[in-house]
């Protein structure tokens, strides 16, 4: 039960009533843990994955996942952040981004144990006043303490008024679907309470709200995202996954195990300890790099995915002891020329074949352009096939 | 066509906007006058019809009069000033309200130039997803611009989210009614105007707005409202009504003939020319009392409650010519005494018996107490029986 409970919380953000979550796990029964998602974004990385790897561990205590699509709430769009409402999606879009989801999802969740639900299913037979009363549960002064409806309020910029339904027809899924747990991201906060709000008003006991924090990308320091360029995506190729692990600092690489790894702090606890007493970190960050690309391939995929790694970092690899050479060029050098004086090739026509062949590089990245100029001042390993190597100063 | 102009303005607080009304007058076809009217309150005061009347003058030019009944907003229930959401009626109560209203109305409108519509008829199969994208037509900071609401906002009063559809909901009905007018009062101006910016947006020509004043109670101050008891009921009896008319200033009077009067604005001109030069101002009321009673009850009950005023007027009618006493009492009289002592009657039991009967007036309000106290130091016009009166002073 305590080990359970400190799996559960591992990685949490805020939980909202922490005391309320042990008074559930301790009824003995399969709580129901909705996430929301919404079916506009089914690419998903593993920033997205923190969430559903919590899923996951209430799963491993034997819980149910509520898995709920939001495809009515689409009409509106989260407002959260946003300024302009989405173009709501056509059924099929939302059907085919559903079954991209379970397809992705399920290299994560067992599928036993979860319930995809759309809340379609309840909102499209609901009438204009059922609406009405709906939007009767909650007060404008509420909604603009949200964070950005506040923001967006006393900057002049506009809300439109069914931005304000939103996050009671996000609460009003829990009441549905009576659900005990509903997990999302930090920026959820507002919408997740409301949702213990009309439990409450309904006669439910209102629901744990488990806030997940968003993942940083490889950088270290933004959130995970497609558009800063700093993700993994859970669709890429195993020794793409694998080599933007392994290009993770040290001390990000214990964030991605907490988060992302399914090991159990225990587990986690005995790598760090290791590492401290000597263990190489880089061995550590395979296991991490082997488990994720197992998650999202297979467990061959995983251990291939790690020889190539360490095969293409072997070739890459820049020797020890090489030789140092200083050339004389205020002006800077052409590369054919750099490479003829510092003996690495017989002739600049050697030089420029060698280029035109790719086997030219400078600090181990391919010299393309035949005429590059290489500055004066500066000092590069040089690499010519794969043997000659020389560590050249420009003076 | 001026002429037409002139009527419809009479008595409007505000148009908007009047060169549009002139453009709809001049098309020469009948225009869609609508005015909504809340199911919960039939039970109508001469400050409703001003209204009413003001339909009317458009039934007169030939146009048609929506008469709508908000059974469907009355689910919500227009916040206007205030701060309580109504309890929904029954379906069976609104039809019995609705009918209670045409019997009503149809003294004023003219039925054959009426629709009677509740705007059930088309909210009622409108889905939850159709109220949000009716929401989606406004902002927030647009509602908030609404006098109540911004003062219920910057007060911290609460305002439930459903009251911000209520102005939605008037404003869709103006669509759905094709409407070229709407009247209301002046604390409707958001909501009418609401009706104009849905037209635009549902490609429709912009109705015209058209704002009543609140019509001032019998004191002449504060408006007609039944809880100030400063009324006059369209059911009450003829008597009454003419009587109550009779009560109101000479100014006040003017202003009753504005706005509830089916007399031309050439005629009332000519009445009021007719006072300047001499005419009893009376005799005008006389006119009035007479058009109001006979528009609720019947042209007899009119002229009967004129002859009925009369008469009772000059029964209670105090002589010119009456005997004047002065009676030494510094610690007051009993009225008994009192009426002795002045020779109204020949003792004191006379006297308790005539003050049984109802026969012994103070300025010409009937004494009920047997054992009344007259204050020294006081003057009145006693009377006992029809004929007897004396003026009395305790000295």
């Amino acid at each position: 039960m305590l080990d359970s409970l400190a799996l559960l919380k591992r990685g949490v953000s805020e939980i909202l009533v922490e005391k309320e979550l042990e008074e559930k796990l301790a009824q003995n029964r399969p709580l129901r843990i909705k996430a929301g998602f919404d079916p506009t974004a089914p690419d998903l990385h593993l920033g997205h994955t923190v969430l559903i790897n919590k899923l996951r561990h209430f799963q491993d205590l034997g819980h149910e996942v509520q898995f709920l699509i939001g495809d009515f709430t689409s009409l509106i769009g989260d407002p959260s952040g946003k300024n302009l409402t989405r173009q709501p999606l056509t059924r099929e879009a939302i059907q085919e981004n559903a079954k991209t989801y379970s397809e992705q999802v399920f290299k994560i969740l067992d599928q036993k144990k979860t319930s995809v639900l759309f809340n379609s299913t309840w909102m499209e037979d609901k009438s204009a006043a059922n609406m009405i009363e709906l939007a009767s549960l909650s007060t404008v002064a509420r909604m603009l303490e949200r964070d950005d409806f506040h923001k967006r309020y006393t900057t002049g910029a506009p809300i439109a008024i069914h931005e304000f339904l939103y996050p009671l027809l996000q609460g009003y899924d829990s009441v549905q679907m009576q659900s005990d747990v509903e997990l999302g991201g930090t920026d959820q906060k507002f919408n997740l309470l409301m949702g213990r709000e009309l439990q409450k008003h309904f006669g439910q006991s209102p629901q744990v709200v488990m806030m997940m924090p968003l993942l940083e990308g490889l950088d270290g320091v933004k959130k995970m995202s497609k558009s800063l360029g700093n993700y993994i995506g859970i669709d890429e190729a195993p020794d793409i996954m694998f080599g933007k692990i392994m290009s993770l600092s040290d001390d990000l690489m214990w964030r991605y195990f907490e988060l992302l790894s399914f090991k159990s702090n225990t587990e986690i606890e005995a790598l760090k300890t290791a590492v401290k007493e000597g263990m190489n970190p880089r061995d550590v960050k395979f296991l991490l790099g082997e488990e994720i690309v197992a998650r999202f391939h297979d467990e061959d995929a995983g251990k291939q995915a790690q020889e190539n790694f360490v095969k293409q970092f072997q070739q890459n690899k820049i020797p020890d002891d090489i030789p140092e050479v200083t050339l004389e060029a205020p002006e800077g050098l052409a590369i054919g020329t750099l490479l003829k004086q510092a003996n690495l090739v017989a002739s600049t026509s050697e030089a420029l074949r060698m280029i035109k062949a790719g086997a030219v590089r400078i600090e181990g990245e391919r010299v393309e352009d035949p005429k590059q100029l290489i500055a004066a001042g500066t000092t590069h390993v040089y690499q010519v096939g794969k043997r000659k190597f020389s560590k050249v100063t420009l003076a």
